[in-house]
């Protein structure tokens, strides 16, 4: 079994997944990624919508540069990106994306924005009741990686952090605010723990999310990439459940 | 505290996190890091070694070329790195390094090689008795990042998989046998679960090791940055211990 086979439609790979994927790793050759390639149709011209000047298609236009500079800086890096290249990659005139963004650093920052809903997702699952708190984390942190707007701006940060400090910052701020920094004020109660070990457990409930989410979703390593969400979550929550509030030493 | 901090000397991040990060993620500035400096001193000539013919000193000059080729592929991807920048980077001539690579391909194909020692660790720690195997696996991977010949090939085939897709194969590839193969194949006794639950039980050691290491040494996330080996071991141990042979699901 290929690890693609998880994003074949019907089987049990949420569907954010094989969208968000197909551009980085599901082709078989080099550079012919959301990057290299034109959002326009082939061999035609641009898209079906109505001509209208920048300011009335601001919102459409903005979202198909970043879509695009996504994959850019993704693939290819900081330095492999050019305003040119996404203009190209989107189907857009370059003078738009310099109109929109005043340079490269202000497009790879509108690319690393935290995905739609994150913070809200896991800010409410952290007012779960502590019982039951382990197993809502776990499912709001699947439900962002199946919503294919949110996987696809998680895994797109996940892939420029290697290889970009900035894209690394974003990740660590977001990390220490809408993961660690909840999770560990929701432990904040009268008779909960010091606030160093509030810190340790949320991270190591970070520790287990990530694990899974890199094995499963970003490297797609058979068999947490094959299995139904279901069974995952079955398999995952007792773990981040035990970090939020079962003895830490055995 | 930053999360550099916790490769500052005299803290308790491993020796092999600080020597194979810096490159990467310890410098302020945009392309300074291994890759676009070169290993020659400063304003100086070649290094004190005196120089040979290519035959005498292909293995320093290969590890020189492969140490400098990692730190490219890494920070600028495959597009990025040309055989000539690596050899900048190096400090030897463009020529040698055709000689021992016929092209980019195989460069980073020998970048992406396993790092010494990385499977027999693995494999040793997976001998060990049921009951401490979980503790033996997690102490074998913490071996890995603190051996810092195995932590930068570690980590640079991790950065490099997040946008080559040869590099992901690699990963992908050492995982299911180095990784998941062996923790599975341990667990395979007379009495033993069946095959489908020994890869589960192995893929869910290895999510949680992953998540470790990920938030630990590659994103450097606080708290889990911060803390002693021995500290990270007693709190992960448990978990690695109840995937190999607990209850699965609770």
């Amino acid at each position: 079994m290929s690890p693609e086979s998880s994003a074949t439609p019907g089987t049990s790979a949420p569907r954010g997944v094989s969208l968000s994927g197909e551009s980085i790793w599901q082709t078989p050759g080099r550079r012919q990624g959301g990057c290299g390639r034109s959002l326009h149709r082939a061999g035609g011209g641009p898209m079906d919508a109505p001509r209208r000047g920048p300011k009335e298609e601001r919102g459409v236009t903005v979202e198909r540069i970043v879509v695009a500079a996504r994959a850019c800086f993704a693939e290819q890096g900081w330095a492999g990106t050019s305003l040119r290249g996404v203009a190209r990659a989107a189907g857009v005139d370059a003078r738009l994306v310099s109109y929109y963004f005043a340079d490269k650093t202000a497009l790879l920052q509108a690319c690393l924005q935290p995905p739609p809903g994150f913070a809200e997702r896991v800010a409410a699952a952290a007012s779960a009741p502590l019982d039951r708190r382990g197993a809502a984390l776990l499912e709001a942190m699947l439900a962002n990686w199946n919503d294919p707007a949110s996987a696809v701006v998680l895994r797109s940060v996940i892939l420029t952090a290697a290889h970009e400090p900035l894209a690394l910052q974003q990740l660590q701020s977001v990390f220490r605010t809408a993961l660690i920094g909840v999770v560990a004020g929701s432990l904040n109660g009268a008779d909960g723990p010091g606030g160093e070990e509030r810190a340790v457990r949320a991270g190591l409930v970070a520790s287990q999310i990530v694990g899974l989410f890199m094995t499963r979703y970003v490297w797609r390593i058979p068999p947490l990439s094959e299995l139904p969400d279901e069974k995952v979550f079955r398999l995952v929550a007792p773990t981040v459940q035990r970090y939020l509030d079962g003895p830490l030493d055995r």
